[in-house]
């Protein structure tokens, strides 16, 4: 019983680490979200969370915010949602400040997967004889930073797809006509799918179609929280008026080096574009290029809203992570576009696989989360 | 706080009797399902549901529970879902059955829509002086009968499609290739839809090209209680040894007057088929017409286990109710049969529209059901 209590209370107190840490999920940006907090005779005299790349991490912020409500620190039990760092970046390394708290024991969400860090901390607190326990709501908190942890393991980021579409899976009609196929409930959700994500990615093609501005619409959303918008255009088709650029989000636009001569590249860059340019064997862009980029760029989350031809090469090459539906209660038949344009299977045992995380009801319509299997 | 009281305690009471009526989901076929309990001092003293048709009415079973475990039914408060029959047709009229226990309140779900009875025995409850009160729990009443409900509005049965398809609109490849886009627990959910209908009806295409058998197949399931099986088959096309004869259900193949002369009719008839020749202007089946003929065989309730063609048709013409998608979390492309076929919708504002009464997950699929608006 006495186990199963101390399972509970480290279940409990993490549950409230986590809580904290998600309240950086629209800021942390490309730094993990981590909440901390410090409990002494089990209660909680510090709480902190990570807030933005360059501020402190959690761990610090709840020592401060205990100390400076006048609690003594020592002794106490850590409960950090991610490994404390060992390695110093913008912030000294929070491994130093858990062991100078001078605490009983230190209760880790996850191994950090950062191999700068990846259990040397944890090492460092066993063989000062502190007591370390690894390994409480790991899902949930990798699933909270599955950016994060995607681009330490692989070194790329992680791809959500949004897609608007019919309940047969179209996203517009011949026309192109989109506008608007999910209620308006559907699209305000989908901003806070923008709001926490490093990049919102779309194609040339939407640009010139829709003039979307991607940008995060969210009330009182922090300009410095914004993510920043990368077009892929192989061509540089984008329109020097385009929306995007009257967002103040940094505007990235992909293309390729036989682009250099185009006589846009001085009015987009003036537009405020920052133009990059990809060699290519071929005459469209290598979309595992595109995605070393901007890993390069430290961009660990990417939510991509684009048509059919973006989504379908992103499946094709093995780069979508995760696809959020947003589905419409209609029909809209034979005039249509679709989501994917897969041509590739040809029988049933080739189909993309998903599995689906969740579905519930968003006003009329149906939001659906589905990993790539 | 007292009428607050007897609110409750009717909702609480009228639940019982609903969940009763559910009893009787899949065996009452053309009947509606009605449940019955008599409460005396706050608790149940008998309690009824209407099994099948020709058996005995929710009240008189109920009556004869509590008789029988000798509590003395007078002055009781009855809570019946569905109005008492006022008319006598294979079970004499409920109303006097209810009228003979000398009740001291009614309380009764819904109206009957049977314009036999339809508000005649509650008049007659009120010309006694028994305090009778009308419309509890009737949304949920309603659509545990909407089968009845519709068919007695409108002379039509009540259609639901069944739709097995891939998160984008697909229900096989161009092959015909269709077992199986879902999950062995999605197709075993589908069997309840089947069971309560009184009939399934299928296409011939569907027919020819899958050879389903289209019988419920639950444990126990007992064969009096099988749907019809209902084939369109305007050029009596079906083949004799299609497995839909090997189930033990009545088959009825409606075909054109045209096939008259067809050499299968006397061999489908020996395999137990009973084929209507339907007249028609044209080519192919009337839908309207088809409707019509199976509303005069008392199916108010019918499921619709088919191809896009007749799927198609069938929401062309109107005449669906309800869809219920079975949602397989896969992406098949484009070398696929969509789900409808839809010619005639060219802008958004065209789109046939549904709404969503419920998604949840079974096992890796999405069950959708979906009202037509």
């Amino acid at each position: 019983m006495a186990y199963k209590h101390t399972v509970q209370q480290h279940i409990h107190f993490m549950q409230e680490a986590l809580n904290l840490a998600k309240q950086g999920l629209y800021s942390t940006k490309q730094n993990p979200r981590v909440g901390c907090v410090i409990v002494k005779n089990h209660t909680i005299i510090g709480k902190g969370f990570h807030l933005r790349p360059g501020e402190d991490h959690a761990e610090v912020v709840a020592i401060r915010d205990a100390s400076s409500n006048g609690h003594d620190i020592s002794n106490a039990t850590f409960y950090i949602t991610l490994e404390p760092c060992h390695h110093i970046g913008r912030t000294p390394a929070c491994i130093n400040a858990v062991l100078n708290a001078n605490p009983k024991e230190v209760i880790i969400g996850v191994i950090d997967p950062n191999l700068l860090t990846c259990g040397k901390s944890i090492a460092i607190l066993k063989d000062r004889g502190i007591k370390t326990v690894v390994g409480v709501l790991e899902e949930e908190i990798k699933r909270l930073n599955k950016g994060f942890f995607h681009y330490m393991q692989t070194g790329l980021p992680y791809v959500t797809c949004k897609i608007a579409m019919s309940l047969d899976g179209k996203i517009a009609m011949t026309s192109g006509e989109s506008k608007w196929i999910t209620s308006e409930s559907a699209r305000q959700d989908s901003q806070n799918l923008r709001a926490s994500s490093c990049a919102v990615m779309s194609g040339v093609g939407t640009i010139v179609a829709d003039n979307p501005r991607l940008n995060v619409r969210l009330k009182d959303f922090p300009q410095q929280d914004q993510p920043m918008i990368v077009v892929l255009d192989s061509n540089l088709r984008t329109p020097v008026n385009s929306n995007i650029f009257h967002t103040g989000n940094k505007v990235i636009l992909l293309t390729l080096e036989s682009s250099k001569q185009n006589r846009n590249v001085a009015k987009l860059q003036q537009q405020g574009a920052e133009i990059m340019f990809l060699p290519s064997a071929e005459n469209i862009l290598n979309l595992n290029e595109v995605m070393q980029v901007l890993a390069k760029l430290n961009v660990t989350e990417i939510l991509v809203e684009a048509g059919s031809t973006l989504n379908t090469a992103l499946l094709d090459a093995n780069l979508v992570n995760e696809i959020v539906f947003y589905i419409a209660p209609k029909i809209l038949g034979n005039h249509t576009q679709a989501a994917f344009n897969l041509n590739h299977v040809m029988n049933l045992n080739q189909a993309r696989e998903f599995e689906i995380l969740s579905c519930h009801k968003i006003d009329k319509d149906l939001r659906i989360t589905a990993l790539v299997k």
